[in-house]
């Protein structure tokens, strides 16, 4: 069986450098005679793998001295109340609302402090995200400054990262962007991201943090959910998601052997101008997101009509184009075209809707 | 390179058909030109995958229709704070101290309500779990009685399920024996266990939960901290570690094709009798559990001398049998053999004493 193009939010496309080798990996890593599966986490080989992660995606990332990365349980769900538990205690944090994520994030932080939303899209379902210069200033006493930096449903992405004032630091939800482009990792006092779109497969979260943020966290709460428990054993208290940890490291090698985020923004952005380019000059075709606020990672856009959207869905899967299909709360179509995606999978997605269009338009 | 025997205690050995079959789900899953990693969670395909797993699971588990299979982020660690906060509420429960797992749990259960101890074995060194009729009655109100079903690092096991009276419910870490002998899953309020041992790769709990009882969960909680969050959504609340729920459902169909729990509980109960015959019959080792609370998973033992267990690990690590250290908190030697442990392992380690203790003794 060929592979097809898969246009899916998540889990999504992975490089198939990485899965050759994870295809060995779990029959015999390294020569371990023992599977990537069946590796002691406490084994030297693992060691190997989780420092060699942990150092590719400082680089890539651009971390400084102070920033450390870690990989949690859970997704990016979990990060929504253990970012509040741990930092916002009783306090006042800003939140923008930019998605259904970001909603999400901003009920979970309700429980734990006071949270201003100086911006809301959902009135206009969430096609935009702010520019810079738009946002006021951040209340006095502000603990930090959340975002979510692409958002994977509505389809709408921060080209720039706002600025924080005072004792106030920046946390960025990037699930669906990260690595995707030059990240300033350094901004952030706290960066996470699900891993199961451009970093890996499901069930583990990524994040940056600064270390000299974790004197001002809570120090009393259950020992797996203080950041402190797992910054101090370097993210080994328990069994982490090993599996998971080691297609990172091979996702990250992969990335610093083709050009780095420089390399992966420029052909991302590039993919998406030119599926951008096709829908704006269709005649069938709408996009859903503002233009300056379109994300290269999450194309949303529709024929204006739910029937041929779904008929474009049904054909294009059996052309083997993918996962084509809108979130269930916006409708209509949506390509993803992570990382790992080929520019012959874009080229393809644009070649079908061009067929469609002339047959059913 | 030839696979290794391995003796870790988790991540640990897997059945080699399961991993045969990964290595080609990584590619392209079921002819769906996606691999596994890459697969929609909301897809048809995983769909049937988490159903059989669930299935198998309740098969395997003779569960009745009052439970629920449940996959969940994080490992036991996570389930040491969650069960409490969602069930002690302030109330009391009673806890077997019979381990350094079973005293996490405790310490974590310890924030929610009051915790009564009336076993523990830890002045022995956790030598031995109670054996039928050694247990107290439990306090009036008793919410649950929680219990490690198999201690890892001592290597006891309990070979009895415990009775609990009035309202309260029983409560196991099966992390290192689930699926591994005929457990009686009907039994469980809630039974629960790292998938990293006998189930799959590590990064996720599996547990059975008994439906009435969300009734009486604490219902303010973050939304992902409620067992009824993922209840109510099978599992599918937010994104699951769709790779795990895969290798554990081929793990369970490989059970269900060798001769189910039974099956598995006769040859694991063969394999330890013959590593302990040989721990008994030689001269140079001594068991570290009691005889009655020996574990069939977990088989600890030491020559007695630190310098000649270190040797015996360096030359069994160089002859292919790996993982054999003890843990850091108890010293000596440890044998995990798990479900996926082939009779060859067996034979091979105590052929491999034999010649040590000729040897070297």
């Amino acid at each position: 069986m060929a592979r097809v193009f898969n246009f899916s939010a998540g889990p999504a496309v992975l490089p198939e450098p990485v899965l050759e080798q994870a295809r060995e990996a779990i029959w015999d890593f390294a020569g371990s005679g023992m599977g990537i599966l069946e590796l002691s986490h406490r084994s030297s080989w693992f060691d190997e793998v989780i420092t060699s992660a942990e150092a590719r995606l400082a680089r890539l990332l651009k971390l400084d001295q102070d920033q450390q990365v870690l990989f949690l349980h859970g997704g990016a769900s979990t990060q929504f109340f253990t970012l509040p538990m741990n930092f916002l205690r009783g306090g006042r944090a800003t939140y923008l609302d930019t998605g259904i994520w970001s909603a999400k994030a901003i009920k979970e932080a309700k429980r734990y402090g006071t949270v201003d939303v100086p911006f809301s899209s959902k009135p206009e379902r969430y096609d935009r995200v702010p520019q810079p210069g738009e946002l006021p200033a951040l209340p006095e006493g502000t603990k930090y400054l959340h975002y979510t930096t692409n958002n994977t449903v509505a389809g709408t992405q921060f080209h720039w990262t706002p600025e924080v004032s005072g004792d106030a630091f920046l946390v960025g939800d990037a699930s669906s962007d990260i690595l995707s482009w030059p990240i300033e990792g350094s901004k952030y006092g706290m960066l996470y991201a699900g891993v199961q779109k451009n970093m890996g497969p499901s069930g583990m979260a990524f994040a940056v943090l600064r270390k000299s943020l974790l004197e001002r966290a809570e120090a009393d709460l259950p020992t797996m959910l203080a950041y402190k428990t797992h910054a101090d054993n370097s993210s080994l208290f328990n069994t982490p998601n090993t599996f998971a940890i080691y297609i990172v490291e091979r996702v990250a090698a992969w990335l610093e052997e083709n050009g780095g985020l420089e390399g992966m923004g420029q052909r991302n952005k590039a993919q998406a101008d030119k599926l951008y380019a096709a829908i704006d000059g269709g005649a069938m075709w709408t996009g859903l997101a503002k233009p300056e606020s379109r994300s290269w990672m999450n194309i949303t856009f529709t024929t204006g009509d739910a029937d041929l959207d779904k008929a474009f869905v049904k054909e294009a899967t059996a052309a083997g184009l993918n996962g084509l299909k809108g979130h269930r709360s916006v409708g209509g179509l949506r390509a993803s075209i992570y990382n790992a995606m080929p520019d012959a999978g874009v080229d393809a997605l644009i070649s079908f809707m061009g067929e469609f269009e002339r047959t059913r338009g």
